[in-house]
């Protein structure tokens, strides 16, 4: 675990890479999966997701027998009505669609730990690539064990950022959210995963990513993995993230780009009704 | 090379090959990289563009010396006077931001033999992943010499969509264009980059890709590749792509999806002023 060292992260680390044989040899074998949809005719359930959330949960339920766990699929995802002191939040699969699909393996497996509140340590795994990104509150961030940082750029014009159009749902309001950035930034990607859009960001690969879909379990490691890599996480509206509120949007950058990102995601003033003026 | 079976498509094969290791090992040190910047700060030329250009023309040069030769980088990217009989179109690197920036390799080095105006063979390398996309007119498409074939997907409401967004001169009018296959498309990609975009839709990982900066040299064996692999490729406005001419718009598809995104991506009629009524 190299600088980072706490009973917790190499818990996260050791059980995120025991999913790892499991989820490439299914990846290699996806045509031949089984394939639920949920919400809507392209939000898919796959084995794949409940089986590594199933090992996840047994693995924590084991060795921390008290704790909370909030997940994505069915029986987990109710979230809690008051904070737990310690709740584990798993997203077995980020990305299933990609996961189905291929092109590029954008996707990854997700586990964070929030202490009251408070997300403590974090761990990606994209298991094609190979890839564990770790982090701990005021430890830093890594990268298969080495130091990972945000880049300084904070010209937009020289910015890449990942635009998740998310589920059809969301499509509108992304749009029109993201209009001036798709405009103004240098390079615009959308690779439909938020480990992905958090990895890219904090390992360099790309200056901001935005989302309107996001829920605590694909949040919570990405959200300490970036800012312990130098850079910034918040709502639309500039304010923190809690973990455990219901809204799901979230503005991830570098840091020294975010105020200008926010600027160009805010709508405008809604037209006011003046009054007539006084005869 | 399976069923396909050529003298060009061979020399396709075997020259993109070749330049595989110098690519890979220039990706895996891309940060040792000195970079130029082209048209605007974000269209990158590297050296690796140029030494790829350089070893695929000295080898067309020497096998055929007699045929035309229309690549991306400088010295060899005016278009012709007259449609040549025989023109080698290269892509030393489509996708170089990508290639510099990481995250995914979502590049590739693209190359194809127009003969009097007709694509007749093409091949594309992803050189990370070791995939090589090779094509014949009437002969098929295949990856890495096994056949692929585009999805018979036909409801945009399940079909995954790739808009490039390209470079900032382009974006006010791809993101007109796009406005609705972004709200009703099932999933929107954007990798950035046109032989992923065309590799994508000709095996089966995605349902249409829409670019509006495209050349002969980034769009000749992808052409060639999707329609043998079943799909189809038009121009915004229905009509086929002669690749010499000046247009750089494409739409590419599955092929039964096509109509429903050539309808979605047609800009309003402009409004009509009208002859006050006679009175």
């Amino acid at each position: 675990m190299g600088e980072l060292n706490m009973g917790e992260l190499n818990f996260i680390e050791d059980i995120l890479e025991k999913t790892g044989d499991y989820v490439r040899s299914n990846y290699a074998n996806r045509r031949l999966l089984p394939v639920n949809s949920k919400a809507h005719a392209n939000d898919f359930l796959t084995e794949v997701d409940i089986k590594v959330q199933k090992q996840l949960v047994a693995e924590i339920q084991q060795t921390f027998p008290g704790d909370s766990i909030l997940a994505e699929e069915s029986g987990l995802n109710a979230y809690p009505d008051k904070i737990p002191d310690r709740c584990w939040a798993i997203d077995p699969i980020d990305g299933t669609q990609n996961f189905l699909r291929g092109l590029f393996p954008a996707f990854g497996i997700s586990l964070a730990l929030i202490e009251r509140g408070i997300i403590v340590a974090g761990g990606i795994l994209m298991p094609v690539q190979g890839d564990i990104f770790l982090s701990a509150l005021g430890k830093g961030a890594l990268k298969n064990n080495r130091p990972i940082r945000v880049t300084e750029t904070a010209d937009l014009a020289l910015a890449r950022v990942d635009v998740d159009f998310d589920g059809p749902a969301n499509r509108e309001e992304i749009i029109k959210r993201s209009r001036k950035l798709l405009v103004k930034a240098g390079q615009i990607r959308s690779n439909a995963c938020s480990v992905v859009g958090f990895c890219g960001v904090a390992s360099g690969e790309q200056e901001a990513y935005m989302v309107l879909g996001i829920n605590t379990w694909d949040i919570a490691a990405g959200v300490i993995l970036v800012t312990e890599a130098g850079g910034t996480v918040t709502r639309f509206d500039g304010s923190p993230v809690n973990p455990f509120d219901s809204r799901k949007d979230a503005l991830i950058s570098n840091g020294v780009i975010h105020h200008v990102c926010l600027e160009e995601i805010q709508l405008p003033e809604p037209a006011v009704l003046r009054e007539p003026p006084l005869r």
